[in-house]
């Protein structure tokens, strides 16, 4: 089945909002093995007419966001009356939910707002329990063979209209039976290139399976798509060669896994940070519950907050510097002995872009783990990177590190 | 002049990767006063085919991203070769730099990359410092009076390329002489609609001057394109109303006008957080320089760090609850006295999704802000969003609230 998306708006095209709806579409619809095969991008206005002109010879389903607001700039659902050649009638279903809509928001509705419940004779309209703008859908008969969905351009609309509307009638036109499924297995610790040239030959030796590849700073996702034998047999296959670098299936983020294993394992962390500011505790509390896990954070960013918040030695600062393994060590067991918890990490290390040396460049970091009534451990590294990433890169090596010590791996 | 940009790349489509592209190259473009017109993303391999084809009849320039690798999916080099019917020469510059990439790494260079050497002929090669391949520029001459670009997909290769390479031919092909000057006008505390309702108007009526609106979580960004005195103009019209909310005219974050401030000041500042669990203290730290503003952080998210960390009483805790203005205001006193910073602000809320109640539903935060010699300020506030973008609202009121304080707006 081909499919193009249309996405259209001004502002994607000037660069003042970045073009999320691409990736929402790919994502979403490889979970359903189905594929996008052209994204085009159009602005606001009479460009619509042409692209749901050229699309319409060259795709099976084309999907269409943005366009469909009150104002004179949105001609998404004329434009394709008039593609089509069929008139647009009132649909009275859409005008009365448009006024419940303004109406429980305690706002009058405009008289602009009218022409939103205009749809393409034949067509079915679809509800916006989010928004004003109800999306359409143009069956293939309607649409010269083509099937067109007309949809919201606001992620809070469009989502959940997606999901609603549009997929199980991309299930009945695909004539998927068998979904296949997913598994985005997350890998911390090793990279990309590593991962591909591990395991890639014999995952593509696994007959009508896919598989892709999607690295972020700090880690590396794998897809794979195919039934549950499949599945099973590609992931044992990764976690073969690559389970200690594993983080979880589910494609969610690092301290998610985190958070939860520590609960599971009924243990507390408490973090104390320098060059990474507070990025690793705030991490950790993005995720729900957290505070199960979670109760003092130190931001020890100046000298002296590392001697009063966690007790570190002025002698040592004087002696070793802040960025040295012996101070890392002592953030870690001053915050472990003060906050009560189970487990500790420390970090101090040069973000740049000022502050480094020939003995310690910009991007050193030292890392270190305590925990109750076992040796504490100082890794030192290096990360040469622009400050953002750098702290980023540091908060994923203590994340893993954490996660890698409870799992046992 | 007609602008198409045509982004290549299987995992654009699939959704694996986010294409910041189409937003790298409108925001570049705006600021030469040029617009694209249509942004158009295909699979690796034959697709970029007939899309150069399509857009050589459209457009006066296309610029293309990707597809220059070593691999057998890599085709853009071919493609545009071919539909232009033009032979494809070695370039011999081209080849000796990619060797010496090779050395400079000490990594021998396989025969695969020989083709990244290979242009059409007539066409100039676009030096990467940064990467192994080439770009690409063809003439007008050589396009059938449309200029091509074919440039690495990679940001870090790609970004440098552009301002090397494409800007200055950008420039003579527009004929263009005075670039128009930009500002970019953050605000945080007034939303997109209120400002565009309050300025739209006057700015509309600066003759040849163009302005947009960009909305992100907590602030409102406005962008003028003008020349000098357009933009002086303009930039009073805002600040005339919207002053209080002004933060920069750069574009920068919010954190680093507040650091920046607080230093010119002479002011530290010291952050007791619980529900935004440490993503202030990390914005700050984000910025260059931050440790002249910034030197102690608590991530107090448990009642007992509250009371252990900066002092608040165990009795308020028990009697109002750690969501309080009471508790909100300890968090703050105690910071500043124990830190020793100028100013404190503290937060305490209910980030969700559990924790609400009827008279505290999630989203209730209080924020206190503390000042050595004056008497503390405690805002309440509701922010019923999920647990991250809750964060990032708290995060901003409370970093726009202290940058308000030290300017006095």
């Amino acid at each position: 089945m081909r499919i193009e998306v249309i996405t259209t708006g001004t502002e994607l095209l000037l660069g003042s909002t970045m073009n999320t709806h691409g990736a929402f579409f790919g994502q979403e619809l490889m979970k359903m093995g189905l594929r996008v095969q052209r994204q085009l991008t159009v602005p606001d206005g009479e460009a619509i007419h042409s692209a749901l002109k050229d699309s319409l010879t060259s795709s099976d389903v084309i999907i269409v966001t943005g366009g469909l607001g009150p104002t004179s700039d949105d001609l998404t659902r004329e434009a394709c009356a008039d593609v089509l050649g069929l008139d647009l009638i009132l649909d009275e279903a859409a005008l009365r939910s448009m006024k419940a809509f303004f109406q429980s928001r305690e706002k009058p509705m405009g008289d602009v707002n009218k022409k939103q419940a205009y749809a393409p004779i034949g067509c079915d309209v679809l509800q916006n329990p989010n928004g004003t703008a109800p999306g359409v859908y143009v069956p293939p008969r309607q649409g010269g063979g083509c099937a067109i969905f007309l949809l919201p351009g606001p992620p809070r609309e469009l989502y959940p209209m997606f999901h609603e509307e549009v997929v199980p009638r991309l299930k009945a036109l695909s004539g998927v039976e068998v979904i296949p499924d997913v598994l985005e297995m997350k890998f911390v610790g090793v990279g990309e290139s590593e991962l591909q040239e591990g395991i890639d030959a014999q995952l593509e030796a696994i007959e009508g399976f896919e598989h892709g590849y999607c690295a972020r700073m700090g880690e590396c996702d794998l897809r794979l798509i195919g039934d549950a034998g499949q599945l099973a047999q590609a992931r044992d296959i990764a976690l073969q060669k690559y389970g200690k670098y594993f983080v979880n299936d589910q494609g969610q983020p690092l301290e998610q896994t985190l958070v939860e294993t520590l609960a599971a394992h009924h243990l507390t962390l408490t973090t104390v940070e320098s060059c990474t500011g507070g990025l690793i505790a705030s991490r950790i509390t993005d995720v729900p519950g957290s505070s199960a896990v979670f109760t003092h954070g130190y931001v020890t960013y100046a000298n002296q907050a590392k001697v009063e918040m966690v007790g570190v030695s002025q002698a040592d600062l004087d002696e070793h510097g802040a960025v040295s393994e012996q101070v890392a060590r002592q953030m870690a067991e001053g915050a472990l002995e003060r906050s009560g918890s189970d487990l500790a990490i420390a970090v101090t290390g040069i973000a740049g872009p000022d502050g480094g040396s020939a003995e310690k460049p910009t991007g050193t970091v030292f890392m270190a783990f305590a925990r109750k009534g076992q040796p504490t451990e100082v890794k030192h590294e290096c990360h040469p990177r622009n400050r953002k990433d750098f702290k980023t890169a540091v908060a994923q090596a203590v994340l893993s590190k954490v996660l890698r010590h409870v799992t046992g791996r």
